[in-house]
């Protein structure tokens, strides 16, 4: 197993001539210039991961739900059952949630690990068992998990990333499952971000205001008590995290260094593509944001990573379901610098 | 072939109790009631088309491209020559354009129409051969086109909808290419919205100031010549519309009149929906807005249409390309009504 250095010595950055070249090809193809709008960000963005123009298709599509609970759900953070964390895993396993429907539709085939889920699930081939711990500590009365264990978590979830670009995925998408992990979200975006826990912290999948107040309150708590420090990544996200931001972050990392890029779901992906970038900066260059998720939190992570999203219709379910919704997109994007012709090609008249 | 009020007389209310059944049914899957944010307005939209819940899952797709000239392209309105229109379906049918890049991404057949390009096209299998006229007339000296060719084009594009529903497909997209046709489409949404001239004109596929101004200049001038009265739909068309925005609005009713859903493109497909709707204002209820164009008048088209877009990255090409790229997000939609299991299904808590 990679330690965590060697992964992080194998991320490089962008491919700049590869990405001039997507840039002028875009301007060469059979339409105005610019006319395809963020999708030519996009298009180039890929050229720049794969080092080629045009990139490979990015296909096949593997989604990676990285699942595990959260010590802090003690507090009353939110209104679902603890447990909703593993019976939603069996619901994946069984091809019944949100998630499997939009793989399905995508053609993205799905992987669910145990990062951490508090409870012991039913082994089997189609579960990747990763588990760092049972859930983390409460985070408002002690470090939500070790160094140590954040640390094997991120390997774990670089490892995962590793795996599927060994078995020839190219395009992987972010994936999560844990009740009351929109409140480490909030605490990991705010720590990292410095906004204030009042304007990071949201309604997760449904809250009223009585304890959305509670819940920001958690935040502060939260900060006050660890005053997490962004110099120290590791630091911050074994105070404040979870397991599955940790396996998250790993698993960006992992695409990262192997250059196959990802497309972030939410809130829950935007807190890990946080802590990865703290790691290494141009872990960036290989994320697309997927959607613009209801949270508030979601909003100051993309401005920090300088991320647009692809889709925004008011999406606040998680589990990977709004990335997945981007990824032919994403393809389209790739599509036009293989498939459409130039004015050249095609003899159109040009302006 | 059916006259036009055949046609009308076909399109009736969307299904009231299927649509309470899908509202229903997305609050018992297991997620969050209301997490999927406009997805499930789209799956409750889909019900009321098919009058079923679950309603069938749109597939396959078919786009068709109505092509046509513009006789205010000699005002100087678009820095694009005229023949880039016949030049444009020529690559449309060798399949690279955008819009053929994209119809691949998303499993979607492609019609080309011409229902009115100004010079003479190769026959063949792959065109809908429907000119009504070569070219409208230009819209400041004289009505772009007669009552009768305007009905006449409306009846073909209803024709061209119930073909592609008898054979088959379930969801259809609409198309369009027109060099000078964003001129007629702002033309077309100030009569029918009210609004000024300057405020639904915009760069199309991109003039400069100067250009802008002119054409602002050009729909006020076509305005204050014909006075349109929108409670004459069809008067409104023949004296400011284009060939291709009839044979749309055609396209919409003859969706409507099959049941079949349809998803608009930007802002051609919004002016020629406002033509629809003032002919048969349930119409309306087949209509999915597939993205929002950056042009200016499309914004005004969703306002007076009730519409919300699914994508919105500043894309301006037209052909298509935006409605295409909702696609999955539509099936998507539906899936969810077909797929995702129950809370009572799944054994997952409730709140």
């Amino acid at each position: 197993m990679s330690s965590l250095t060697t992964v992080l010595s194998r991320i490089g950055p962008a491919d700049e001539p590869a990405m001039a070249a997507a840039r002028s090809r875009q301007d060469r193809l059979t339409k105005p210039p610019g006319s395809l709008g963020v999708l030519e960000e996009v298009s180039v963005r890929l050229a720049g991961v794969a080092g080629a123009c045009p990139p490979p298709l990015p296909e096949p599509v593997a989604v990676a739900v990285f699942a595990a609970d959260h010590g802090v759900h003690a507090q009353g953070v939110t209104a679902w059952p603890q447990e909703v964390t593993a019976q939603m895993v069996a619901n994946m396993r069984a091809g019944g949630a949100v998630v499997n429907a939009f793989a399905r539709q995508v053609g993205a085939a799905m992987r669910t690990v145990d990062i951490g889920v508090a409870s012991d699930l039913p082994a089997g081939p189609d579960l990747i068992a990763a588990k760092i711990r049972p859930g983390t500590a409460d985070l408002t009365r002690q470090p939500a998990m070790t160094r140590e264990q954040a640390e094997a978590a991120l390997v774990a979830g670089a490892g995962v990333a590793g795996r599927l670009a060994d078995e020839g995925y190219r395009l992987l998408v972010t994936g999560d499952m844990g009740i009351a992990n929109t409140t480490a979200s909030a605490a990991l975006i705010a720590a990292y971000t410095g906004a204030g826990a009042e304007s990071v912290t949201g309604r997760g999948t449904g809250v009223d205001d009585a304890m959305l107040a509670h819940k920001v309150d958690v935040v502060r708590r939260a900060l006050e008590r660890h005053r997490p420090d962004p110099a120290d990544p590791v630091g911050v996200l074994a105070a404040v995290g979870g397991l599955e931001h940790a396996g998250l972050a790993g698993y960006l990392l992992g695409a990262a260094a192997a250059r196959v890029p990802v497309v972030l779901d939410g809130v829950i992906a935007g807190a890990a593509a946080l802590v990865a970038t703290a790691l290494a900066p141009r872990a960036v260059d290989v994320m697309i944001a997927g959607h613009r998720s209801a949270e508030p939190g979601h909003q100051a992570a993309l401005r920090q990573l300088g991320l647009r999203p692809l889709i925004d219709l008011d999406l606040r379910l998680g589990e990977g379901t709004g990335a997945l919704l981007a990824v032919p997109l994403v393809q389209a994007a790739a599509r036009t610098l293989h498939e459409v012709a130039t004015f050249d090609d095609a003899a159109v008249s040009e302006r």
